[in-house]
């Protein structure tokens, strides 16, 4: 039973409610990730990606906060408990320690990479039953893919 | 091997170490925690409480940071995973789905309770070895302990 | 005949210039409404509510002026006058009085429903004939459905 | 029977009531008649007297929430619903449509000065009953005469 | 003696000097009331008023400066001292430990309430003596009276 | 013929614009004065002092921004110029060239204390034909009489 | 052969890319266009033009950058050098010397309609194979319609 | 009975409790004080002194609102009602009337070398039962000693 | 006999004290010149009229004070008093009442007019003597000669 | 015929005149270079160049804009469209695709190699015609040398 | 003699006096060499090291201050002049001339390992006699641990 | 062999390059001196003073960095070290210990009045070879002469 009524079909929050319950996982686990690798980093340009990982991580925590209320919203009470982020994450685990530079670069446009084809077929099945929920989507792989552009150009 | 040198001995620095370390996955979960309790309460003080709920956030992701830091600063490498927090936390799991107003403010002190006995036992431990780490920890239970009084005023 | 030359088909202009009016004048008066109970709220939520409403009030006002520019915009007058606004808003009449917390909780509450349910079939006219303005009632229409979560959450 | 306690007898909030009761109304209206021709100017002088207008709307938003609250404290309901400006406003009803920059001039100038004749009134009767209301009244009606005199100044 | 001179004739000055120095204790001992209950409060409320009573003493103390600079402009000296507070203070002594939040609101109510009603006196004799400080009085009672209409909304 | 027409009488207009004419004059020269020691003075306490005026010019330059609006507010054209301000201003010239800083007290005490009696004096003609301008009056009058005490008390 | 991976098949990848270098070029010489008449207006609207113009080069140049970066994700190397933009730009050549006001609000309307003609085909094309891309030439339309229907009001 | 739970022993509580308790009294006193002469001070140096006492209000004002909270946190129940203050205050009374600038330095000077010994004895015995509430105290006596150099200097 | 001391020799300090004096009553007249207009203009481009001349009227002060404290910089007191103005001003006296904007733009034409040609021989006479002086004139003659074209091209 | 009219006399405005248009040209173009490079660069110094790029964006795009109107202000009009910096920019063209970071590096530094050796002959030219564009092109070039030692020191 | 009087002993404050002496000196230098290595830096990494460098000066100039009020607090002239901090630094002269980017990175890790090591030795010394002084000491230190740690990393 | 390569010929680099090191030299121990009686005035004008000083400091660091990267600029090496101030500053060395307010006027009226000599020598012999850095020159040179001013004012 919902507690708060939606105005989609039950079909619809079904499809859009886990769409938007993966999005929540992926986003919590890319900021946790990030900060990881913000504090574990070492090398030469140390402080250049340690500051761009906290835009990332910046990026992340927004859009999570954005995406859980959207699918409280649409009457689905999200799920960002450590446990479920660790179990159902789509970014594998990076390694503890401390970790090179160039391998920061490539660790973080991999989780990247695994997240944004995850919401490219989140956007595709939100358009027919909530374009509300699609428009979040659309916006927040605008920024994740100029994220993911920006490792890359880093490592090219 | 460390890359990062430490000014501490490497006894001292083991202990302090394994603090710090503490207090990085009890803080990132609580601000995990706290987050899931934002998204998912109901009720009549349901306003109110997300906010309070929010700078709770604010509190236990700015120390973690914080926490973290000093760890590489003393050249322990911090490890923040969701694998990590979700399996060495020590706040218990909080329940899924929609939450009461009441229920939220008992959990959340609950919480509260069992990272501050931890810190505590920190600060007694690493007062010899490095008073430095020591002096953060106490500034973050100070913050701890009045988030602990607030929550519960709360149910008073 | 238009002053302002539109890059739209007369059709087209006819069916979004009619949802852009109808979305003004729901959103002017829901500002009136939720201006109207956060003057008149009593009861022990007073304080968490009054607030609550003035955040209505910004997204309801800074949404209307959007609307009405948009309308400008593909050369239709906007319509946002008091006679207007009574006759043609789908809000029903809020009573007059004191009224108690719980009781503006529920009537806000079905206003934004209201509003919602009708911003939602304009997202679906406009769809075709311009996508530019379905976009801003899609942004809007997920502010308004966040409020609608909120006001609901409350009263569970 | 009034929620609020007044530190007003019952003659003296009668009087006072009434005079911000009406002036409420007259700057809900002010504010939805300065939006209105906000909108629907065109001509010339089209920028510079829109961004005018939001400074009228402005004052009237500021001060017919200063007015209501005012009537509150002193245990009188205000009454800001679109009905009832729409039955009892002093402005005349402002022409829909487009509309010449030099009319909208004349416009908002004759409901300036219809709403400082009303005010000025009650400026003198609430001036026995209640020299804190009348205090409210009177700077309200500084800040509507300047913009008075700017209209005039304008198509003088 | 009277070290700085005065434009008020003696008379006028003794009168409204008189109004200053009540006033003065008064918003004192208003500010130490309410933090003396924004620190004890316990209950459900408990952030929602917390947070209330903070606008109260901005309130108070502003005053209290402004007042209190003003016995000095026409010549008259000033006392805010504790025991002067103690002694002077028109509002009843508050309980000492925790308090209800209900029972708080009432306090407070009750502490307006008798500021506000010797407040209106003093705005009555300064009237013909001295309108600049009558003003600065009219000022500060509209501020409290807003206040004590928000506390009795509260336990409406 | 007055180009901005008045809600006010032309009697009262005609009082109320020369107790403004006169306050624009008034506030002019106590600019001018302020800055003229502001350059010139010398001695301990040169920095102290030198700070303080930039408050009493910023005071003036304020205030005559106002006075002169209202006077235009209500028909009067008001009359700013140097030569009027040098011919009209109620301010004893002031010595030119390098000044001392306990004579520097003395002159603004004096300068302050002109304006002031010209103002009670203008407050007690406006009353009656204008109530509006008059709180204006009284406004700059407090501000006025708080910058007197500070230079009394300096030189006490 | 492209640096930066693309989400994007070849195909999309290739319609998109095309429109978005489009949409750069028309952006970056709508801003130099703005910037021209904004120094070389003349006139008696020569003040309120001159900063209108500016808000069209905030619009060009925030978009410009916002395009090319996207087009930077999608893994298209962007060109906004001079010679690109005097060659493929959608905006008819603007005349040199000093322009009167009139005919800079004629200029820039024309300027204005032409490049939104462009973006909306570009909206059409970039639907199927990008709502990313899509969403973004949206967003900026509805900011250009704006612009476009305040420049026609000014010479209405 | 103690509403909060604390996580100091019954005997740590006792003795950090009383430790709090006599700060509070001594900062809200402190306070007083220091407005007291803030608004009574007379000599050459007005400005200067006057402003620096500014500084130790809200200095005062700051701690006096963390101690009290740090007191409610370790579930003592917090008292700084007047009668509280005036009875329990560590500072001499301070005279009333006028007074000059040289004793203000000498009376502050007094105030705050008392109050910074009675810290320096609670830091001792706060201690071993709460580092937590320690640090506090060792953080606000640091700003004490850094006023009391200032006046001390003052009067060198 | 100079109170402070200069680094330029007599003769050098002569001729930079009468360009910095010239300049000082220039910018002082040029601030009251435009203050009255501001308040007087009449016409339908009052409001932009009306705000450009308050940004001459920054520019103004701000010079003028540059200038007076660069006088005494170099040893010359220097003398800004209304009489001063008045007298030896280079700017025509400007009419009283009400003034159409159209004249309004011509009167500060001519008085941006006078005053430039003056600083253009100022900066002349002042290379040799002392570059640090004329340094200053350069830059306030740049910022005048941008308001002379604006309101030069205002009137094309 | 020039709109604008000159202070300087009709042979120093041709020499000054040419001086400014030159140095709109080229800061426009550095402007357009720098944003090309900004979106093109790859490399391991990616983030690092792209943000310094933008500073050079902004040296470029505000002091075009001070060159332009101060061209203006000495009533020559200025031209600064696509077309005439491409034909006449003392930039030599960029390569259009991904540029490598250290090409980027050595490109700009070119760039700024180029404008600075022709802004010190206008420094040169300007001289005895006209001071005061020739300090705001002595500012510039201050400025753009500052950027030119950076990026030499980068590729050190 | 001291002027100012000391609430520690004459033992402790020796002690004390010591340890902050040799911290202001220490900071001073810091904030030398980091601003001499700022200015001379050479190599791929210039703007991400120059950037560093600054943080480091602000942490040194900010705690050099800090610390030298504590000295002044405690009774104990400081001494920062350039001949005490030359001869008695605890950091090792840095090269005159350009210096390459890793250089820089061994240089400044070397001068905040030696400044660390007396500063936790200083942390030592102080416990007993001043905590007080010893908490500015350990606060100072973390934050030098900082950006020892990001230094170190950076070399990795 | 210079790294950064100079706009300027050989000769006029060395000329400059000797100029701006001895700028930087003599700004850097202002700095110093200016702190080191920041912190050891003592005298009844200890606030005055010890604020004005901060100023001082704030202009000295601040120029300090633009000469020394304007040097760097022109591919001379500064040189800011703690020996090579302590051996090649203008400034005579200031005393250690307590100093009263009276002598750290005259200290500081010297300190400023020995750097402002060399300074205008320096303007001097820049002329010719780089009127860009002469520029840096005389602006700073004018900052630093109204301290001068300023403490010689003080002590009239």
């Amino acid at each position: 039973m919902s507690v708060v009524k939606s105005t989609l079909s039950d079909d619809a929050r079904k499809v859009v409610g886990e769409a938007l319950q993966g999005a929540l996982v992926d986003l919590v686990d890319l900021s946790l990730v990030a900060k990881q690798v913000h504090w574990n980093i070492i090398g030469p340009r140390f402080r250049s990606v340690h500051l761009q990982l906290d835009d990332v991580v910046d990026t992340a925590r927004a859009y999570a906060d954005t995406v859980a209320e959207r699918a409280s919203a649409i009457g689905v009470s999200p799920d960002g408990r450590a446990e479920t982020v660790a179990k159902t994450s789509g970014i594998d685990t990076v390694q503890d320690n401390w970790i090179k530079d160039a391998e920061v670069v490539r660790v973080v446009t991999d989780a990247l990479g695994a997240v944004i084809a995850r919401m490219r077929e989140r956007i595709r099945v939100t358009d027919e039953p909530d374009p509300v929920s699609q428009d979040i989507l659309i916006g927040l792989t605008a920024d994740l893919e100029k994220h993911h552009w920006m490792f890359q150009a880093e490592s090219a």
